[in-house]
């Protein structure tokens, strides 16, 4: 039975991994590490203190902010510990720490934890890398309560649409239109995020050429979807050898 | 049979226009208007001269660019003919002096003649009316060589979004989202431009709320369709009295 | 406070409705009617009996089964009671029934609650009647355990697009389309079918034409949608005169 | 400069290829073959024999119908010509025919020549592999004057899919669903056509599980993207050895 430490437990995503752990007979949730009051089932230590956290579980998975995010790593780093960060937009700073820090313990990042996600990932470096001579455009879509945009899964697959042409998205990443633009640069990449509704997630990646476009699209329903990757992921990583590790090992795709 | 006569003969539309007149045995191209040189059929005039285009015209389509648009309306106040405008990016200048113009002359202004575009102009009010609770956001996509963003249909739907709430779209109007953008406003209306491959144009205007939403798209697949809207719209205002006319008036609907 | 009883509240719809009707200041669940055990809130009667279901409350909405909907209105038709029905598949026969029984009682039928189908249902009438040149072809999606097909809300969509052309949908309706079909007819209207993962509804009418096309599509994601617009009609309906209405008339568009 | 023979010439598809030979540096129509009148340019042989159009032609490309396709593929077992084959509806029949024939030449046959079917065509084999949890559904739109359905386009794309499941298609096809259907079995794939307008060519693999759902959509918008294709194909396969060829051999992918 897999000890699970959850980091950002008060969370709309936290509610929904301990929601999902319900049940299992290969994990459990041990710790719930919030600095807002919350009940929780018996036998589920609630906490503000990282030892408490990292004491109690084998495994810690992380949906919060940023900032809190980057604490958690940065205490890990002399606490070594598997972890699974979910939390998105940590910039490139969050990046080279979890590069760091990997080297200490099993980490798994991803920006999206679902099946479909990782998939459209793939099919998306794939097309980008045959289809060299067509436009790529990338629209998401979320609730109207999303405070960040893009969405980190957008990014992540404008990185990939990037990676099969050998660009870096920093350098082609457009994110509005308005006014005499003149016409598209062959190698820029529009990421456009929409927010309306409870949408909860759809990213749609587009190839445009003369005469044909191909255009894949993934649609979450439910952020079920999500906890359940993240459980899957964090037992996966429990017993691995430190490392940063993607979602593609954890699904084995 | 209709003389009529093509402001901006040589451009993409002007070329669709002259193909769509051909055997119709209602209208003609009697004058193509254009600073280069271009071949056209036996028996129509070539020009770049204004008297000469109004000489021998009963109505004048325009498909420019703005600034000759808006240099081709100041010649008809002193010299009035029947107009069809259809170059977008006038701005608010260019439909002050249309207004103006209306006084003496016919003057039918649409940023798309499709028989679609107007229905889903006139759905896009309804909709946002009753659907008052409901968040709006467009898409729109066009070719990679159009220079100017959000097209002009995109910007029409949203004033008829706007509409439909009693707002103006220029107070509500988004471009782009990118950042800690924070959660999105009740009343703001994203107008988002996409580019790539050869797309004619597509329209997206959807409305969401909690547990649902809706979405009305319009597909153009070939420019034939505005330029048959755009020589019904000519036939129609040939002869009909001074008055700015909306391409409702036209359609009949 | 409107008093609500429940006629198959121990299915999928049923459980949503008592859900969403926990909480309001203006309507409660007081009879909650079903042949299966099931438990609720204290003060709410369960029973297997109507008059029991018909004493106790001031409007009933139904979610049940063809047979046993077609049961509850005969009853109803000596024991009138404002009647909500949002059970599909009654067919000719169960229309016939309701029209003689809304004699003696407030009747409102509807295949789909939600303000959105409403409003889509409306816009199609209209682009059908304007678009009367466009093929009009219909597409639903719903969950794997759907066991009927079409939805009852497409074929709803489905006549609101042939009343726009004064067309019977019974007459034009295709349903599969397999071997050498030949060119489509003027006047079909195909209402194709899709299932798959936990799909709630989502329903697409499109207008196709030589150079353009419109698609229509609503989308709901949560059964809630559906509970919340049958609650909202059941409280609108019942002190009303005898008299078979419809969704839009409790909606008021 | 390969000398392109057209079987087909007249069709729809034959005048798009004609219009695309044209201009090439490396290849060039040398032959139309066709039972009715048609003008050609200088140089072009018209015939009705098949030792006229083999004889003149270093590659046959065909796009006719399928009884004319099997004469000439018949044909050809005793008079050797590289062949491409584009003729959809040849059934088994016909492709144990081509399997045959392919013995005594290089032979590339493909219900679609774009790429991006062809990507799409392995992008679904993928997910269907991966996703193997998911349901499968397939929907295609053509024009209204199309006479078969589904489209072979789409019954390949069913082909991959079923393939990356070790299913075969003809085992577990629907095209069509109505009445009392009954919950939707694991293995089966719909295959649903639309009608209507002159839309060249849409086709939709979706991949639907609780939570999430995967849609890959290509788009024809012209049908020089197919012409393009077939030409690009019959330059690569003049000089090849007798075998059956694929699309993804001639595109490289």
């Amino acid at each position: 039975m897999i000890r699970i430490g959850l980091h950002g437990a008060s969370g709309k995503m936290g509610s929904e991994i301990i929601a999902n752990l319900k049940g299992l007979n290969n994990a459990k949730l041990s710790v719930a590490y919030t600095i807002e009051p919350m009940s929780v089932d018996d036998g589920v230590i609630v906490t503000d203190k990282y030892d408490v956290l990292f004491d109690n579980s084998d495994v810690v998975i992380d949906f919060s902010i940023a900032k809190a995010s980057i604490n958690l790593i940065n205490y890990a780093r002399t606490n070594p510990k598997p972890l699974v960060i979910g939390t998105t937009g940590l910039g490139d700073e969050g990046g080279e720490l979890i590069k760091l820090a990997s080297a200490m313990m099993p980490i798994l990042q991803a920006t999206n934890m679902s099946l479909g996600v990782a998939v459209l990932n793939r099919l998306t470096e794939i097309a980008s890398r045959v289809l060299s001579e067509f436009d790529i455009e990338i629209v998401e879509m979320h609730h109207r309560n999303k405070i960040d945009a893009p969405s980190g899964t957008a990014l992540t697959l404008g990185e990939h649409a990037a990676k099969g042409r050998n660009l870096s998205l920093a350098n082609v990443r457009v994110s509005g239109r308005d006014g005499m633009i003149g016409a598209r640069s062959k190698d820029e990449i529009a990421v456009m995020a929409l927010r309306g509704g409870d949408i909860v997630g759809r990213h749609t990646v587009g190839f445009y050429n003369d005469g044909e476009y191909i255009e894949l699209n993934h649609t979450a329903t439910s952020r079920a979807t999500f906890a359940k990757g993240a459980i899957k992921a964090g037992i996966w990583l429990a017993n691995k050898e430190p490392k940063l590790y993607t979602i593609y090992d954890a699904l084995g795709i």
